[in-house]
């Protein structure tokens, strides 16, 4: 059903050209607003009330079929009544009555709908329907869509805020240099509302609900664009282009613009509830962390978090090396609560210099003159100056990333606290102050606020925000490298003669060794009788093994035998297979026997291939057993993908250590292990469409310059197209 | 030197009487205050303020050699001029005047003195030796001592805040059932104004810094008997008595007390923290980790997160099943980042039942009728009703196990906010209510909280909560299992035979044989030509090394072979292993090549022992390979440990499927793993203080019913004590 969905509202291809610009909607000159009303009650009575309240400088058109005038302006029965057609109409009439609403307006030459109404795709196939009708009108008539079940805009720089929600019932919009694109509308206003207690304003606040016609990346685009948009935040349901969403985050990139997402389906339980909440198809999380990750896409898991951490990055734009933390405390017990914290997370306490140390130690007791800082043991008597000045000598250390002035509520007096406050924000790094809500932390609480500060309430909420800004300093550092295509691959076309279906063993290996990839020696046998012969043409031990397309799983059904040391060994083990395998799957078409050269080395390393919906051919490298298997500790990228990449993505695997070679282990053929998989991922790059999956499993992979060697693979392919 | 602080400290052994009860330390009827003052700018002044203003009503004596009254309190110039020697005395004097002071208090008789003053072990080694006096004459009088580097204690109920933050300046202490031990006085002062803006209130709030000789024990154990003091929250940098601990933390769970622990030192840099802190020795946190777990001790990681579980555990002491919660948000959006989050904290979605989908249906929209509940989308017009009876309806539910009121800014206005509130007290489970704070939600936050809630700011901070409820009810579902001697083990006089240093893997073999263990044939030869005869007698492949108790690990010197397939091959294979460990470990003791026939089998497991310093003997059991060594998936228990428990903490690991036969592998034999490890637990029992380590590595496991082979183990035994 929801496929449907997402077919028609864009899949007709043929649209007219649109009317307006991103631009002009979040700017517009003109505004329409349905169901206008007098009563505050009411959708229509709040938006009207809002725009006026914070003094929206274009022209405000109330929709009504019965008032003259509505809270001062002049109201007109009908959209066409207007004097000229307005750059956008916003619309919270009745499900019922918005598609002869949305047909006056397209007819009229409004610029851009903006639906409120709910009921639409989200509620079940019949409002699926009713959606698609109105996004036939927007394709035809080059008129855009903005929802439905979405809540509207906020451009507090425009003075406008365009939507109905009583967090608007405020002096000031609180205007900033964040932009936010929300699928919610309800955490749209509720992030706007609590950054607006944080003292963080926003330069656009935009909700999409349904994504019908305009989607994310329309404003995405348009924001990295925007000079004094400084960081932007997504809220995503659902992806609709996945790559123009990797487009749009490279350029982001390249603007030096930080882009921070918080995606729900990460998980099954949300998946079905991004399903019921706007219609999203939620995608692969596996993937769409890995395209972020390439694009230093910072993802959060928090609306709020990713709000502070967009905050501190705007204000602090310079590149940093990233992670490492010093922490300035009233409590003994917070730097001890702060330095497991911080380890957990898996940042790092900044080492200090000596330098540092030693004018610590003039005002500190000796083991608090370190980091983190305990202000609480001091040699001279306490003031004020103390802790500014204990503040200024840890956070202007060059070892020092970020600062984290954790402020329990005990001894910290107001005084102090303000020093604190004064000397973190002269050191001019990204500095979070903690101060833990209660009647005797209070004032100091309403004190730093009043200064510019974002007060938290707990170290860990302060942990976590750090934890983004210091994602996106790490990403950010991180080249991007470019695979080019390896020298003497095939041309892909040559790929045509591959049938569609499963592949057998022996003919994914020689697609693979076509590929450049080395692959385990094999001889193909017709009869347990010739099967032994062949081994006596190689090395003892050899490996056995049933040739069967209709087999997937050879070890499961006891077609493999490994370690068989003579002809004898050979013959009998082959003919049970035979008989077995008769047994257990009667219509499975044997073709053989394949007789495999042992391939010994020091681990097993997977590589596998598949066509994500949203993102294309993407790859998959990971250790053999349970890493891959049970952990998921697995690196994916988007294919073709350049051994470099691989190999930096495998130095960020859990089980990294085992690639390095640790506890005496010898170092593995990384190399061998990033190259294979580059060429693999060539491989499903010109499969294109045609793959389905392709996995090397295993890899031996020998020890540094030993090589790596393919003993097993499976692929199945899809028709042409 | 922290050794020789604890040893100092607590190692004489001969000690007096004491004096006074933990009781009467905490309820004491009379107080004497050193360096009392008028001045609240001084901590002996706000102590004696403190201790008037909330009306104690015993008797209380400044120390104060000038003045004759105090805050209206008759003022004596000495301690030993009191009319009678006072239960308690509160210390804030100078350190260099302590000793006297505590001296004097001592010999007057004085019951216990709480000691503010910091300088002492936390601060180096003078410090150390002074309070190795304090301790002295502790020890030799009966008189007991908190701290020092502490800051006293509130008990509200008695309302007495002998303490000298001014977190007190308040007009009540807010009386509460949770007691909480902390070793930081910053963090029970910080954690009680926080709490207290909560509605939280304490029983006990008792900070003990040093612990010089008054320690977490000796008020968890009072407070575990206290009837009044239904939840229990201890802050430990290090404990001094891991036995004593967990005897009063099995007794804590006798008692169906929640008891909570937030302990630093998990990291190293934690473990620095601690020790500048309160001179603390951390001990191994996976250890501890393995102790609390056995007990059904619950680990914060935050103050306040665990003081808020222990308020509603205090609050909802039933007995559930644990883990399932339902959602109520006001905005898909939020049921969306909801569904996400409960399941990646490993907490589920609780999975309504057909009825309550039904009545929940008759209001809502059908894919909002489900868990989460989405408010905003309804059938029905907008009023306080549904909001209530939706709440109601959801969390009747008998799945439910907790539930979460996900209120954001918008579009929960007052009365719907609290008609949520009541529905969800009414259904006597434990649930939070996150409400975003903002302008627009302050208003709901407010009542919210005067109606007895605590209001959470975030939805992360209220699941933090809720995971450590779900902790405790599944860790109190557990049976506690305990290990009976299996028949047929060797006496444990017998091990005294065993020489101490490193043991052969044959003699390790034969030890764990001697205890029941399964063990891979071998046979001991002292030549290559004697190895490849013996071979013979095998089924080939064989298995070779070396045998030498200088070599540990083995493999990597090159000193194992396997799949040797005929005599030659352990002729060459024995002759070059020979020739290689001489050239490389030259002073290596050679006592001959051992053969042993392969074991082939499904998995390798490990099982390793060694002996705590805190807790004394533990067993380890993990997967070979990356689980253990590098991800750190094992299993930890006391020993001697039940099989039976070994296989619950087998079913918790992450590799958990592995074990239980994941992605068409076979089951493995779990019973013979357990039983395995059981038997070496009590060979680690029996061992006693001459074990250093002992590991089997690896424990070749077959398919169920299979059994478990040993193949290779080593073990150090220290000297007869």
């Amino acid at each position: 059903m929801t496929d449907m969905i997402l077919h028609t509202a864009h899949g007709s291809g043929r649209r007219a050209a649109p009317r307006i610009s991103i631009e002009r909607i979040l700017h517009p000159r003109s505004v329409a607003v349905f169901g206008a009303s007098e009563s505050v009650a009411k959708f229509g009575g709040r938006i009207i009330h809002f725009l006026t309240r914070h003094g929206f400088a274009g022209d405000i058109y109330p929709i009504n079929p019965i008032r003259a005038e509505i809270a001062g302006h002049k109201a007109y029965p009908r959209v066409s009544a207007v004097p000229a057609a307005p750059d956008v109409a916003i619309l919270a009439v009745p499900a019922e009555s918005m598609l002869d609403s949305v047909r006056e307006a397209a007819e009229f030459g409004v610029g851009c709908c903006v639906i409120i109404t709910t009921g639409f795709a989200e509620a079940g196939a019949a409002g699926a329907e009713q959606q698609a009708q109105l996004v036939e009108l927007a394709e035809r008539t080059g008129m855009r869509i903005v929802g439905p079940n979405c809540m509207g805009f906020i451009v507090p720089h425009h003075r406008m805020a365009l939507c109905s929600s009583v967090v608007l019932n405020t002096d000031t919009l609180g205007d900033g240099s964040i932009g936010l694109v929300s699928q919610s509308g309800g955490l749209m206003v509720s992030v706007f509302d609590r950054a607006k207690t944080d003292g963080i304003g926003f330069r656009y606040g935009v909700s999409l609900g349904n994504q019908s016609d305009l989607e994310t990346c329309d404003f995405l685009e348009f924001m990295i664009e925007d000079p004094e948009t400084k960081a932007i935040c997504l809220y995503i349901e659902g992806l609709l282009d996945g790559a123009r969403f990797r487009r749009a985050a490279a350029r982001c990139r390249e603007a030096g613009k930080p882009l921070l997402v918080l995606k729900t389906g990460r998980t099954e339980a949300g998946v079905v509830a991004a399903r019921s909440h706007t219609a999203s198809l939620a995608g692969s999380w596996e993937v769409f962390t890995a395209v972020c990750r390439e694009q230093g896409v910072v993802l959060a898991r928090d609306p709020d978090d990713m709000v502070r951490a967009a905050h501190l990055l705007a204000q602090h734009p310079g590149e940093r090396r990233g992670g490492r933390i010093a922490v300035l405390s009233s409590s003994g017990g917070g730097t001890s609560t702060a330095s497991d914290r911080v380890t957990e997370v898996g940042l790092a306490l900044a080492p200090l210099q000596e330098a540092t140390r030693h004018e610590l130690e003039k005002m500190l007791l000796p083991p608090q003159a370190a980091n983190p800082v305990d202000l609480g043991g001091r040699i001279v008597p306490a003031d004020v100056e103390i802790a500014g000045d204990a503040t200024r000598i840890l956070f202007a250390d060059p070892a020092v990333d970020y600062g984290i002035g954790f402020l329990m509520s005990m001894p910290f007096y107001l005084k102090r606290t303000l020093a604190i406050g004064e000397a973190a924000r002269d050191c001019g790094k990204p500095v979070v102050m903690v101060c833990t809500p209660g009647a005797a932390a209070d004032p100091a609480r309403q004190e730093l606020r009043k200064t510019g500060w974002v007060v938290y309430d707990s170290f860990e909420q302060a942990l976590r925000v750090l934890a983004l800004v210091a994602d996106y300093d790490r990403l950010r550092g991180r080249p991007v490298e470019k695979s080019s295509r390896p020298a003497g691959l095939p041309q892909s076309e040559s790929l045509r003669a591959w049938r569609a279906g499963p592949q057998t063993e022996r003919e994914v290996k020689a697609l693979l060794a076509s590929y450049g990839l080395a692959v385990a020696r094999d001889a193909l046998a017709t009869s347990p009788e010739t099967a032994a012969e062949a081994a006596t043409a190689m090395a003892f031990p050899v490996v056995l093994k049933l040739v069967s397309r209709d087999i997937v799983h050879k070890s499961e059904v006891g077609a493999v035998r490994v370690g068989l040391i003579d002809k004898a060994e050979v013959l009998a083990a082959a003919t049970e297979m035979r008989q077995r395998v008769r047994a257990a799957l009667p219509d499975a078409r044997v073709e053989g026997f394949s007789v495999q050269e042992t391939i010994r080395g020091e681990a097993e390393v997977i590589i596998g291939v598949r066509r994500d919906e949203q993102f294309g051919p993407i790859v998959m490298v990971g250790l053999g057993g349970i890493a891959t298997e049970i952990l998921g500790d697995v690196a994916v990228a988007m294919a073709p993908v350049a051994a470099a990449q691989i190999r930096s993505m495998i130095a960020e695997l859990r089980a990294a250590p085992l690639f390095a070679g640790a506890r005496g282990r010898p170092r593995l053929d990384v190399a061998a292990i990033a190259d294979a998989a580059e060429r693999v991922s060539w491989l499903a790059h010109d499969l294109g469409p045609r793959l389905t999956d392709l996995e090397v499993n295993p890899l031996i992979v020998r020890r540094e310059g030993g090589g790596a060697v393919v003993v097993d693979g499976r692929a199945t392919f899809k028709d042409q197209a």
